[in-house]
């Protein structure tokens, strides 16, 4: 698909990342002031399948363990902005919002089994068709830790029907960029009223015989900063990940 | 092995729990003042194979959603009580000791995926020797997290050098109870000067032909408690599990 290296997308790239970098782990990322810090890693410990950890900064630091030259304050494509709950700004370098008092999570994201599934010969419809994958809010409820609460949201990719159990086994296997998938077949089964309409992301066109399989989704976070309204926080915006210096398959058991 | 159910643990037992509610996962305690509860939850993400968090209670609660009616502060067989990092007390009942602001961390277990191992016929020699499993100190430094730094603790198993491979491939799928081995065949290389003298628990004899593998062990947080002294901790005494209401294999993936 590309030639670009995580490093280029991390410092020149500003659109969704699904398909970039191929072979370069994706995460979210989230990061709220150090008051809020247990809240979202408890938050994070008791729902592993939407939000499970990749590295944690430590206060007032922006760089990671999963890319060494890397600034988490310039290098996501594009950032989100909340205060209370509300998106206030979508800028494409966040050192202007950054403040000293933040910890920031990054959270394990679905594009990084993706070339699991493609070393399987699942096809990615939303790769194919050049758009971001289709991430929905479900009706299913996390489980809250302090101030923290919200639904859980998932992304959507369209199997053939054949190879779902293929899809199921090969991710099942990367519980650390959320592992097997929460539900395949009737979407209104996660309280998703319209397919093809994603709370976030591109609607996917499926081929014939294809069945829509749901994974828990890093955007879940964001889902609990609208619902629970901590004060101040910084997310990247839906599909525009964090790209990592770390293999996907690093993340393959 | 045994009929006691997990609650008959609970309740009635006081030594270690190897082989014990046989199916049923086990865990290891540790319970910090809420002022401490961040560095720990912060060095469980931070070191996932020896630390797999399992549960976390909310602050001067002693229930968990891994059993329903237990108190975490009286059904653990046997607890250490720490004070700036000397052990003060091991009494069977922590009720005395316990406090309003603690948070208590439930850490995943070896001894739940000795059932996956025995089905595929790896055999136990600590629970065919009706010993505890051995435990060392080993020369690996955890990542710190917060004011927490420690090494990391193994447990080891002697198992037929044809099935190791089995073992590594069976514990691989269950990283919420330490995963795959850390280490295979040389004690040395962990800094371990004798394995006929563990740390924690009971030496256990090979057979012809075993080999020493050491998987990362929930024990760990408490040499981090003798290395970092926070001003008090409750943990279970090495060896002597909480045992919990949900099947081992649930954490199979």
């Amino acid at each position: 698909m590309t030639t670009m290296t995580p490093q280029q997308v991390r410092r020149h790239h500003q659109g969704p990342t699904a398909g970039l970098a191929d072979g370069y782990a994706q995460a979210n990322l989230i990061a709220v002031p150090e008051d809020w810090a247990y809240d979202v890693l408890l938050f994070t410990q008791r729902n592993p399948r939407p939000c499970p950890v990749l590295d944690v900064t430590d206060k007032g630091r922006t760089t990671t363990v999963l890319a060494g030259n890397a600034d988490l304050m310039r290098d996501v494509p594009r950032y989100r902005i909340w205060e209370h709950g509300e998106l206030v700004d979508e800028p494409t370098d966040a050192s202007a919002h950054w403040r000293d008092d933040l910890v920031a999570f990054l959270i394990g994201c679905s594009f990084t089994f993706e070339s699991a599934l493609k070393l399987v010969d699942v096809p990615l419809r939303h790769v194919e068709q050049g758009r971001n994958v289709p991430m929905y809010v479900t009706d299913r409820e996390c489980r809250p830790a302090g101030r923290l609460h919200g639904p859980m949201v998932v992304s959507m990719r369209y199997v053939p029907a054949d190879l779902v159990d293929t899809a199921k086994r090969v991710t099942s296997r990367m519980p650390a960029v959320h592992g097997a998938p929460v539900h395949v077949g009737d979407p209104g089964a996660l309280g998703i009223a319209d397919v093809d309409r994603p709370d976030f992301g591109d609607r996917t066109e499926p081929h014939e015989g294809d069945v829509p399989v749901f994974w828990a989704c890093g955007v879940t976070p964001q889902a609990a900063v609208m619902a629970s309204k901590p004060p101040f926080a910084i997310t990247h915006a839906p599909g525009h990940m964090f790209v990592t210096d770390v293999p996907d398959l690093a993340y393959q058991l």
